[in-house]
């Protein structure tokens, strides 16, 4: 075991390895340790339960995922070029994944909400905050498209969920197939629950 | 213990219970016997392993719900008036869980697909089939609305999916939140998919 916060992020980056190969339940933790490399005896040095450590990956994930988000929507281009450029971002994250691991893990905010939120209330409540936080980072974005008049929507609220949920939809289906090519349909889909212009007549845009 | 036959069916019940509350991994025999009020032998004598259990489970709901989407879509109305119908039964089943559970369960297949598609081959296989078969139910809808002008897609297949993509989503989040209400922006979201008029503009369709 070298130094203590080495150890920590070992276990971290073990366990979300392993939950997004197999989910969290089948998760063991002789299994993390030793796929970490660490004693069994220091993981609970540094989290109280498999729980505690399910949202440690979460926040941890979340904290990257965030900075990337943020460094695409509040980059340069017109509001729907930065859009766009997230949903591409999605579907590189997914084919890397898919060659990493041989197959498509999917978005782990959605597979542990299926699979953990009517178990566990604070993961329910941190997935909320993670998916209250898209949302409102996809709304600030479809709402500047808005004010241009480059799309039509009556509720930028439920708008941006729509955009988020066809990205969780679509992810599921790429797990699904094992196919990262069914994501190549999820910009014109954006496009369209947004009331704005299909990519073919680029020249409205 | 009854007939066997009504031992199985209670046997499936209860797995289908406990797996909408809990999911697949921490499902035991002995609590799914339990709760089936069977004796623990019974099990294997109906179902070879838990693996052969949730197969079972899986087809038994898509029976089920394969018949209430064939009465809708094959039922009166038009094209678009047959598929809000499949929505809003979409909504009521949620709701009806939410009532008798006390939270949102979601999608059976859903839930599965992100919890147990890249661990088990057979699932995986099982569930591609019904969500390919929903696919194509929804498809050939939205030809019939395309054929009388009242949708305009340029890939019928594309479209289709991305309907049944936005309704995981949506359920997703229903689940998330334990909200049905958000299941209220669906058809919305469907017509805009679909190229349709909006609901306000009923004139249109």
């Amino acid at each position: 075991m070298g130094r203590t916060s080495d150890a920590r992020e070992k276990i971290l980056t073990s366990a979300r390895r392993l939950i997004e190969l197999n989910g969290y339940s089948p998760l063991g933790v002789a299994e993390i340790c030793k796929a970490a490399g660490v004693p069994k005896g220091s993981f609970y040095y540094f989290f109280e339960s498999k729980e505690a450590l399910v949202r440690a990956v979460i926040d941890e994930e979340w904290d990257e995922e965030r900075g990337g988000w943020k460094a695409i929507l509040d980059g340069d281009g017109t509001p729907l070029e930065r859009l766009r450029r997230l949903f591409e971002a999605t579907a590189a994250e997914q084919r890397a994944g898919q060659q990493s691991c041989g197959t498509v893990s999917g978005c782990l905010f959605g597979n542990l909400t299926l699979e953990l939120s009517n178990r566990t209330e604070p993961v329910r409540a941190r997935l909320q905050e993670i998916f209250d936080a898209q949302v409102a980072m996809v709304r600030a974005v479809v709402e500047e498209a808005r004010e241009r008049g480059e799309v039509t929507v009556a509720d930028g609220d439920a708008a941006a969920r729509a955009v988020v949920a066809q990205i969780e939809g679509q992810v599921l289906f790429a797990k699904l197939y094992n196919d990262t090519g069914l994501l190549d349909t999820m910009w014109a889909n954006c496009l369209a629950l947004l009331g704005a212009s299909p990519p073919a007549r680029a020249d409205a845009a």
